[in-house]
């Protein structure tokens, strides 16, 4: 399933969007007994699947609404916590980054020995179709990284990379803008990555049950209509299933928890000059078969 | 007044301290009405000081408890989102971390030019008097760093300097346990720093109206009795009023979010051999005005 969260007269909801039909089901109508946050859906696991494939089948008059008749928002608009997310996890762009010169991290070779994981602020999660404010980030140097995000379900510490695709509720699409002087200037990257607005998601979590095999999604980021990113997900340094292990070694993942899992090669610093997003500029960023978020830079 | 959340008959609730009686006025019994999680309660600002304030003032009977009959959590067991934190932001502290060879990010100075800010997993947060889950680190390198917490109370975005302390709700005793060697290979520190149990905090939010000036406040860690750190907050890098601007000129704070400052000179790493703290170790940090927390390691 698709699962969105939704505006709907002005009332945020969550539903469930049916990709050829392009209709929705508002779940407050469908299913009014089941939670009305994505969190909280996903805390429900497989029994909260269950009952929304069940209402999903048996809906009809005022439940059913054109998805061009809502504003999407981020699935999860404000997450338990930070998301996280993995630097450096493409070999290209590895490279790409090392040569740069805008990591502050990056030492004597481009392919990092461990992940390297860090943290953008939950109010930097903004909807597929929002804004981007890069007029926020005073050294004028917004970058775009398309990335696949990963949507934890089950929670636990301690997971092998054999279960882990047992803890994976599902995927999304995510753009980790980032402002690449900051992200050098700190060090750490949370300041340059947790701007307000420079993480737009969505626009819905594909339940991992209906998701086929994640090696194949196939990433492409757009601007301004021009392709800059091409990749399968196969191509990772670090797959989904090291990363969760990698984490949860020592970190108790959470429902709901959101892993954005790298970018591919073709960011605006891997230009020679680099080319930094601009006002008025449109990013999109596809995954097939999730979906699209497409931004405008402000 | 001294603000904590503390497990009472099994329950967890809101209580404020009397540090000269050690009695602790049960917020349940003596203002219902007030919201029962620590967050909220923030988030009423001014105006939920003022109402706890008359509370306390009239309290008596069932609503007072020896502060020896409970047991302190976090004064914020599940924050609204990560720990803000800082690196390197003492002068002293700064040269042995440069030193010691666990920073991946060090660079030719050890003094920072801008704030290193980084997160620390809500997860790793844990009470006053509640063990560090040592043995979690597989590379065996855990260490200490006492700190001072910030509160933030009334949230928002570019807060000048002049206007940060109207933001702080109060302060906190935090210890940032971190894994060395994970911090080193990760390159980014959120899986060294971000350990189950990696940040002990507590016993109480001294709220801003009634801790005199933070500069003065006095920070000592001791490890088995031993003194191992010893300074004034006076002695920081980038003062209070630094990191909330920085912080908030491109992340909109909430009220609630916690900034660890970061930790002086002192850490088990400044030693040559380093000395990493070892299972049935004791690790104690105190600010005064604020009160200690006391930690043994597992």
């Amino acid at each position: 399933m698709r699962l969105a969260t939704v505006l709907h007269n002005d009332t945020p909801q969550l539903a469930v969007l049916n990709a050829d039909t392009q209709k929705l089901v508002l779940l407050s109508v469908a299913a009014p007994d089941l939670p009305g946050s994505m969190t909280e859906l996903i805390e429900l696991g497989d029994a909260g699947l269950t009952r929304l494939r069940s209402a999903v089948d048996s809906a009809g008059g005022d439940a059913l609404v054109d998805a061009s008749s809502v504003t999407f928002q981020a699935p999860i608009p404000v997450p338990r916590r930070d998301v996280m997310a993995v630097g450096r996890n493409y070999f290209e762009h590895a490279q790409e980054f090392h040569d740069s010169g805008f990591d502050a991290t990056s030492g004597a070779t481009a392919v990092p020995e461990f992940p390297i994981i860090f943290t953008k602020a939950t109010t930097s999660v903004t909807g597929p179709t929002d804004p981007i404010l890069g007029y926020l980030d005073p050294s004028k140097t917004v970058d775009y990284e398309g990335e696949l995000a990963v949507i934890i379900g089950l929670g636990g510490r301690g997971i092998s990379k054999a279960d882990a695709f047992k803890h994976v509720y599902g995927y999304t699409v995510c753009n980790d803008v980032t402002a690449r002087t900051l992200q050098h200037q700190h060090k750490q990257w949370v300041i340059g990555k947790s701007i307000d607005s420079f993480c737009p998601m969505g626009p819905v979590i594909l339940t991992a049950d209906e998701a086929g095999p994640v090696e194949e999604f196939h990433l492409t980021t757009h601007v301004n209509g021009e392709s800059r990113q091409d990749a399968k997900v196969s191509e990772l340094i670090f797959d989904i299933p090291t990363l969760i292990e990698c984490i949860s070694e020592v970190i108790t993942l959470l429902p709901g928890d959101i892993i954005a899992t790298g970018t591919p090669v073709g960011v605006g610093i891997g230009y020679e000059p680099p080319i930094f997003l601009q006002k008025g500029d449109v990013v999109k960023v596809t995954i097939k078969p999730i979906g699209s978020i497409e931004n405008v830079v402000e």
